[in-house]
């Protein structure tokens, strides 16, 4: 009487673990099955009994999840002759059946929206995409413990306020504590209601693009910078404005006249990204003058000032701004994980209004989960003690990086000490021999696992002397030691002997 | 020698529970007092053991504090005189002064992009902006334990793929769950490189409609459907298309000659919003039809589908889709908690890469801090037994609505039963003595903090007869008593009695 298995049915995947009941499970990969054709119209299901032999069920549950093929319509009892797939699916019956069951599907092509081509003609080097290649912490050195448990004690019986519809601009107690923290750290006085909370910088960014920049208007970035940014200028049909960068950062006094036209500029005042220079006083100034006499605005991105080894820190340009025309942003992701996506925006009073209504349009909120979360992390002291360690340790990597690269790579690289940040630029040196360039150094590190960004990258109109960005935050001193002796392998460099 | 304390001196509030050291609240806040002009150049601070009184804590606090303040240049001490705020403090010397420390600023005014005033102009009602005010699940039933656990589990000691840099297409292990969802309990087959994770609905219909639509494309909308649909058209300079809906769902095939130059279709075919239709089988081929005729695409929001008390759900239309025009998009958000943010959609295997090229430029990826924990809770069997229980819950919660109406508001509304979803709409009756409108009760509802919306602030081209839609999904059977009988109260209807 017993007949071979229909050879599908080998197929069979049971998860005893699951929580999801074997005999749903059984109902739902047979349907699956019947569905994509592997169990053909007419075909006749082994006995019950024969399956649970082969999954090691009992008779029972298989019985079960035929019932619920047979209720659904997908298998039909023949009287006295067994279980049979039904001619028609009720799929099929309503026109409806999955597209893999269909062999003569003929897929359509890719037609893209004009912004959409436009953005991915830029083809930004895929190793870029994520800015925090380079600018990314030391994930390990985290304290997942502590943050877990805050999420716990957050949400294991969440408070009403947790639960209800939310404000655009985010969780209120997180935005006063970032205000307290703004004014005790950074020297920003601000009002809570002024700050909102977003899904990073660069999503941010997008908003604020989208609230200032009419189709066709000029916005100024800075050159070098990160190559994404033109990208956000293009999604909202904007032209960037190069200007460039010097020691004393943008040079806007200089170019005033041809920025004339511009109605936004985006500017890192306090760690340019990614040449390192503090904006100077003069260079505040005449921005800030731009500003005021265009009826222009500025987009502070202060994403690593918290990194400041030597020295006091530069308050924001925010605070300096007399005509409110300052949007100061920053982010949660490099000082605690870069993947929980959370920054904020403080914005002049006077677009809180538009900017809640625009958000609200756009997409509502940021997801509240991590709000309260960070909110505690920050008060309960965890951020401060995180912030103060991080700060040694990514300080000690530097001196390391400068030390060993002097050591191993004297004649490849000279990375420039800077007081601050998570990142350093190796300028190349002419004496190098083989005369590498910084694409193909980046290129040969790469290929060794190793992050090396050529600074070609990021320049857009005015071309730099050849150098290499290294992220050295999140490597150990070991880890910075390997891969100094690894670039020097990769590009015979001879090194000095150890003193 | 005791002199009166500066009068902002008693607005020093410190907190003692905080981890952030006394001496650095006291730091901060006397910088701000500075910053601000509360303790003006030139004034002499009270001794350190009067503000140690004042504060009650230790005179060594308050001198590590008063040190802070010299040493960045805040306070001097005068030779056996005392400590006084300098006359230019650090902000001033680089004219950096705080905003909140200027009388004489002038704030700019207001200038908003053209896409930004258009969308402010929309004039969305705010009760609307969360389409969560009709469409909000009872939160209060949610397992947080069991969601925060999870947290905890997944986070305390991360797996490594939890740290790198990320797909911005989401994490695998849950897309592989969620195609294995979807093949279960809807019959859709799909790959999960096909899944994309979005930070919810509205946000993944951006991205789709700059995948999509250049400016100047035409986009069809169900008529009536969400106010905000129309704000994501005119974000991406399209032009909104509406077509009206009858019992069947969209009537696509009555007007597929003014939709052939439309590129993309917006529809929810399983449980049409907000009037709850179920897109018909001859509809769904005209739709699909339109589709492959005209070179267009179709965005099927599957928002609610879950949530089907009686008959078999049909299969998502993407399953009938032979030539993948269909994209797929689902939330979490209905039933988890909304405030997670989290939804999903299944492309085209065609559009895969140019979707994940753009989602990284646009915004990178969606925090990857609760995938893991979202792909825990349905692989463990929480999703699908919290499912069943809200199933059944919702499904009771609507036979009280329209047994109560029926009994409180005979007269007054009659609330059409659906087969599923988590709100429902309220004709208003004819026979009404004082003849109120829809939007009228709304307003009389919504002072009452009972959240109606009228159908009309859906309809954007075809006016419908006076209803109002009911979210009661989030209310207890005895919330929903008080709420009808509230209702009954409010436009003085007179009900019937109890049998």
């Amino acid at each position: 009487m017993s007949r071979p298995l229909p050879p599908s049915l080998v197929n069979l995947e049971l998860k005893p673990d699951s929580r999801v009941p074997i005999y749903q499970q059984l109902f739902g990969q047979l349907r699956g099955m019947i569905l994509n054709g592997e169990l053909a119209s007419g075909t006749r299901l082994p006995a019950t009994r024969e399956i649970a032999k082969l999954i090691q069920c009992s008779r029972s549950t298989v019985l079960l999840a035929f019932e619920m093929l047979m209720n659904e319509g997908y298998v039909e009892a023949r009287q006295g002759s067994g279980t049979y797939v039904v001619d028609t699916v009720p799929e099929d019956a309503i026109g409806c059946r999955s597209t893999s069951a269909a062999p003569d599907k003929m897929p359509a092509g890719v037609r893209l929206s004009t912004t959409a081509s436009a953005l991915l003609d830029l083809d930004i080097p895929k190793s870029l995409l994520p800015h925090s290649r380079v600018i990314f912490p030391d994930v390990r050195e985290f304290p997942f413990g502590t943050w877990s448990a805050l999420f716990r004690s957050a949400w294991k019986q969440p408070e009403a306020d947790l639960l209800g519809p939310h404000d655009p601009m985010g969780y209120l107690p997180l935005r006063r504590v970032i205000a307290d923290y703004l004014r005790d750290i950074r020297g920003l006085i601000c009002d809570p209601e002024q700050i909102a909370i977003t899904s990073g910088t660069s999503h941010g960014l997008n908003l604020l693009f989208q609230l200032l920049l009419s189709p066709g208007d000029q916005v100024v970035l800075e050159d070098p910078s990160a190559p994404w940014m033109v990208a956000k200028a293009i999604a909202c049909g904007a032209q960037p404005l190069f200007i460039p960068v010097d020691g004393e950062g943008i040079c806007l006094d200089a170019n005033s006249e041809a920025a004339s036209g511009a109605r936004l500029a985006v500017v890192t005042p306090s760690h340019q990204f990614p040449l390192g220079y503090v904006l100077s006083q003069r260079r505040r100034t005449a921005l800030l003058n731009w500003a005021q006499r265009n009826d222009a605005w500025i987009i502070e991105d202060d994403f690593d000032s918290e990194f400041r080894f030597a020295g006091r820190p530069l308050p924001p340009l925010y605070t300096a701004d007399q005509s409110c025309r300052v949007f100061y942003m920053a982010t949660f992701s490099k000082i605690l994980i870069p993947n929980i996506r959370l920054g904020y925006i403080v914005l002049p009073p006077q677009f809180v209004e538009s900017y809640s209504r625009l958000r609200a349009i756009v997409d509502r909120y940021t997801s509240l989960q991590l709000q309260p979360v960070v909110a505690s992390f920050i008060e309960d002291g965890h951020y401060a003690s995180h912030l103060r360690r991080m700060r040694a340790l990514y300080e000690g990597r530097q001196n390391t990086l400068l030390a060993l690269a002097e050591r191993y790579l004297p004649e490849l690289l000279r990375f420039e000490p800077q007081d601050g940040g998570m990142h350093s630029v190796g300028w190349l040196l002419d004496s190098l021999p083989h005369n590498i360039s910084a694409a193909r150094l980046a290129d040969l590190a790469n290929k060794a696992g190793i992050p090396l960004s050529p600074l070609s990258t990021y320049c857009h109109r005015f071309p730099r002397p050849e150098a290499v960005l290294f992220g050295y935050a999140r490597y150990s001193q070991g880890e910075i030691s390997y891969i100094m002796q690894k670039l020097a392998d990769l590009t015979g460099c001879k090194g000095r002997e150890a003193g």
